[in-house]
């Protein structure tokens, strides 16, 4: 269709490169749960790397916005979203950041499921945001990413709870409660991206 | 008055249905924390069955705003507010989750205190709600939630102190603290409620 | 220029007012790191009295949304900034809070450096809001304040794991942990600020 003044559409790939950020950055947490230590201070920096490149895409919609006079989604809307994925590459980070940074020797079952859960809500990430530009099947992805975040939820209950049945030194269950929340964040701030592509959608319905 | 294209009210029922479930769920709490253990298990299933009428009432309101043509108020303000009455159910339910997976054998006066603080605070959500139709004296009760988060923090923040002077393992420590601070995160949400009706309340006046 | 109605300005006043008043209370927090101990209670003391002049303020602001007409920036930006404020000087009062009520003896070197975060943070939220009315410079102190937040996370994460290598009692672990936390927190509140900031220099440019 023919417009005298063309809306700016280079937003979504944007928000298709931050969300395809996300999922590799997922990748990397899956691998640092699996394996056994070594390597986790090199899969950290990996994942810093992939969170400075969540910021120089977050500062470029930023400033395309500002100069951009017909944009394709309300400027809010682009500004929150942009905000929301910016927040889900910093919790992967963050995750990955108190493994290292706690000195953790050997990962466990609870933190190889709840990676699971944060690279599955990636992939509903990626999803969602590619059908934006389209409208088209959000909705679902949105729900699943609900779905999602409800397990890690449940999982990461169990798992501190556990910790109070099977670990003996006080400081080893602070160090693994903070790290099984600070994955169920990831997932919340997955479910926070869900909602405002679902507001999104509804709006523009 | 005569409306070419009808307005849909449906949504004021729903909230108001998802402001009574939240009341309902935090009566069931408030008998948690009275009781000596026991029913615990018991009442936790109660619980979820709360929520899950809390997520089916939420599908319910997305749904219809996904098929209604003129909403009562801005989509988005459905949409948000929907969102955090589903989160102070949730948050409901994870005070009693932890209670049951922390194995707790007694409730603590200050449990019993933050319980009722939530359950008042549910009853001015319901009132608040109940008044959004008429835009009718809903600021005093969003006052009101805000004064019983105050009194929420107050009460947690003496509560954990607390456990630092009298409870000498380290692990029933980590546990109360969590309890606590999920029930607090419990009117932290319904201060999310009470801000956006206010939003709400002072867009539409 | 002439107006038929004229636009309330008095809100940036006010913006400026509660900006203000958190600079005042981050320099009360700054002191609490520096000196030794004693006078912290005072201190706290202080802080309860910015908290509720804060609370004032957003009351005031409330209340004249409800009387005036034209508003110069949306509704509802005005509300989500006006609570965005109220909720920095509460997080400042409740790490001051969280340092007298677990009866800290001594601070360290990290909270020191996490309360000049703070008051840095709090320096650029007073010239974020201060130029808000004009819409002129105002991006750039929302970038530094992101800044601020990430190197406050930076300290704090070292903080904490710094006490699983260093502190040998569980419950000052649990204690120390809780208030850098808290400081932290208190610079993602700043943060959000800087979003809601950022959001309306957009919507407005």
């Amino acid at each position: 269709m023919f417009r005298l003044i063309p809306r700016e559409e280079k937003f979504f790939d944007f928000f298709k490169e931050a969300a395809g950020n996300i999922l590799e950055g997922a990748k990397v947490l899956i691998r640092m749960t699996d394996e056994q230590g070594g390597d986790l201070q090199e899969r950290w920096k990996q994942l810093e790397e992939f969170e400075h490149e969540g910021d120089k895409i977050t500062h470029q919609i930023i400033r395309k916005l500002n100069r951009t006079f017909i944009t394709p989604l309300d400027r809010e809307d682009i500004h929150s979203l942009t905000v929301a994925l910016d927040d889900v590459m910093d919790l992967i980070e963050a995750a990955a950041a108190r493994m290292c940074l706690y000195k953790i020797k050997q990962s466990t079952e609870e933190a190889r499921k709840l990676a699971q859960l944060i690279l599955k809500s990636a992939e509903e990430i990626v999803k969602a945001v590619s059908n934006l530009e389209r409208m088209d099947d959000v909705m679902e992805h949105c729900i699943e990413i609900n779905r999602l975040e409800n397990m890690a939820d449940d999982v990461s209950r169990e798992a501190i709870a556990g910790l109070f049945d099977s670990v003996h030194d006080p400081i080893d269950v602070i160090k693994w409660k903070e790290i099984y929340e600070t994955m169920e964040t990831a997932t919340d701030r997955c479910e926070d991206v869900a909602n405002i592509v679902e507001s999104v959608a509804l709006k523009n319905a």
